[in-house]
């Protein structure tokens, strides 16, 4: 599968690590591509190294009006909401997707503004705690799981069925896992895997912080590991957390049971940590299982272990199909 | 400096990860050594990789007697009040050291046994989540900080000033930066950068192997990253955790009021976690600029960016200079 399967251009709005990895890939696709960002230096950087890129709004979704092109939302999410508007002024007629990493906030702003058919949401499981066009690289997203929404399918015109196409060939295009997940699961799902992640990650490097120089000294791989997103910028961390606070509560209180535990068993008289020391393990090991071919496999071809489910969008039966690929983490493919 | 400064032969008991790996780094700048392991697979894969090793106990601790060798206790922490009774039936007059990663519950053990003035502490701040000789290699320890002890200094003999002299330049003789620390500092301080980091990773694993395939499905780097070391065997988790309980619970309880303050914060109508954002990215930002050399450098030549103070063990003022260093985690060199 390549994005020669997409049938129209792609507009990208926010040209940073992912945009710009993005624009990249889809470039090195043969695909009709072009972006806006902001700062001028960011588009500069991205026309420099010999892409369409422009920091004129308005022109560019004029332009993408013109074209049908599919918009990308790839800011962080405070930016969303003026380029929904935006959007509906200068391009009022464009498929719209973003990869924002929550999507129940951005799902609310689509709603307000009633463009649930014009609508398809996606987040790509890929990044590094860089940021900006300088970050982006072709090829981030090879065999990452990139997350599809679907809740809308039950109810969607032929027009929303021919952009979740268009979206699935998009990111079966640059080599990702396309992965369908309704709003709700996605954000539950993240909440425990990436924004709990960085909630950790924050807290440990404070504590490894306030050791002073000695500890900081002795610190080695697995702090280094465990800590490095916290070199995240904050406000992208915000950003995370904040707009997905009910499901981050949500994994943050399993979380915080399991530490109260082991703080009462270390407090002891006779300290045993046996069940969060076994739990964590088998736990670490199912993941390493579930995972095995990927990312760490010395092959230079990367293999995905994901389970594939194979679908027609539209034909009768398709939604349940969707479901079945959402309760396996399963990717999919078009037919 | 290199290990041909190390003036007696070095017997190792235990060769698993760390023990082997010393055994490997010894050998290769010309130092004598040899080994036993409790399990003879163990002691034979050494032997086949043409190591000096031995599953016989009682004749390695009479060779290390006759040799007037130091004798490396590198067994998980369980092991080691049965290694001690035997040194003092098999071995009376070898010097002795450790590497187990808690330094207080060893140091009880040496006491129990009148053996002071024989003993100093170490601890190499090095591994991986694999164990066992197969996972030993060369240059494990390369600018590794590797701790020694020195609670002993100033009432110490000439014989324990000797001792502690040697297992420094064993220390520096297999490329590590000896960085002096009293006990207690010691298990304050590796209770923030290491067991916490276990203890974080075993309850992150858990929690998102609660979200089941799709959560699972969708954890990328930054969880795979963060829950490395809960790969770790759970009875090396349960020996480091359980034999430092008192500091791992006062570095826990910082780690949790950091966390039901975020937890807070993220319940509100508004939530927002400015503080934990922004001060574990500042944090974050110190370790990096601290560690800045070392680790990650491209250069195949790692380059300690520890301070280095130059000492000379017995003088005057010594144990005033290895106070100064503990305070910067600084390293040693001996003149």
């Amino acid at each position: 599968m390549t994005s020669t399967n997409l049938s129209r251009s792609i507009c990208i709005l926010g040209l940073g690590l992912i945009g710009g990895s993005l624009m990249r890939d889809l470039a090195a696709q043969g695909v009709h591509v072009y972006g806006y960002n902001r700062s001028a230096s960011g588009s500069r950087a991205a026309t420099d190294d010999g892409f369409d890129a422009s920091d004129d709004l308005t022109a560019t979704l004029r332009r993408a009006e013109q074209d049908k092109a599919i918009i990308v939302l790839a800011t962080p999410m405070p930016a969303i909401p003026g380029l929904l508007d935006a959007i509906i002024e200068f391009a009022p007629s464009c498929g719209i997707t973003d990869v924002v990493s929550v999507k129940a906030a951005v799902y609310e702003l689509i709603r307000e503004r009633g463009l649930e058919d014009r609508y398809v949401g996606s987040h790509p499981m890929a990044g590094t705690a860089e940021s900006g066009w300088n970050a982006s690289r072709q090829g981030l997203f090879t065999r990452a799981a990139w997350v599809i929404t679907y809740d809308h399918a039950a109810d969607a015109s032929d027009e929303w069925i021919a952009l979740w196409t268009d979206v699935a060939h998009m990111i079966l295009g640059v080599g990702a896992d396309a992965i369908p997940a309704r709003i709700g699961r996605h954000d539950a799902a993240v909440a425990r895997v990436s924004h709990l992640v960085h909630i950790f990650a924050e807290a440990l490097a404070i504590v490894g912080d306030n050791g002073g120089a000695l500890a900081q000294s002795l610190a080695a791989g697995s702090f280094r590991d465990s800590t490095r997103v916290a070199g995240t910028q904050p406000s992208l961390v915000r950003a995370m957390c904040e707009t997905n606070a009910e499901a981050v509560v949500l994994a943050l209180d399993e979380a915080l049971d399991l530490l109260h535990d082991a703080r009462d068993s270390l407090a002891k008289p006779l300290p045993d940590i046996t069940t969060l020391a076994e739990t964590g393990y088998a736990a670490r090991v199912r993941f390493e299982a579930r995972h095995g071919a990927r990312g760490e496999s010395v092959s230079p071809v990367k293999i995905s272990s994901r389970p594939l489910l194979r679908l027609n969008p539209g034909a009768p039966g398709w939604v349940r199909q969707l479901e079945q690929a959402e309760t396996l983490g399963g990717r999919i493919d078009i037919f």
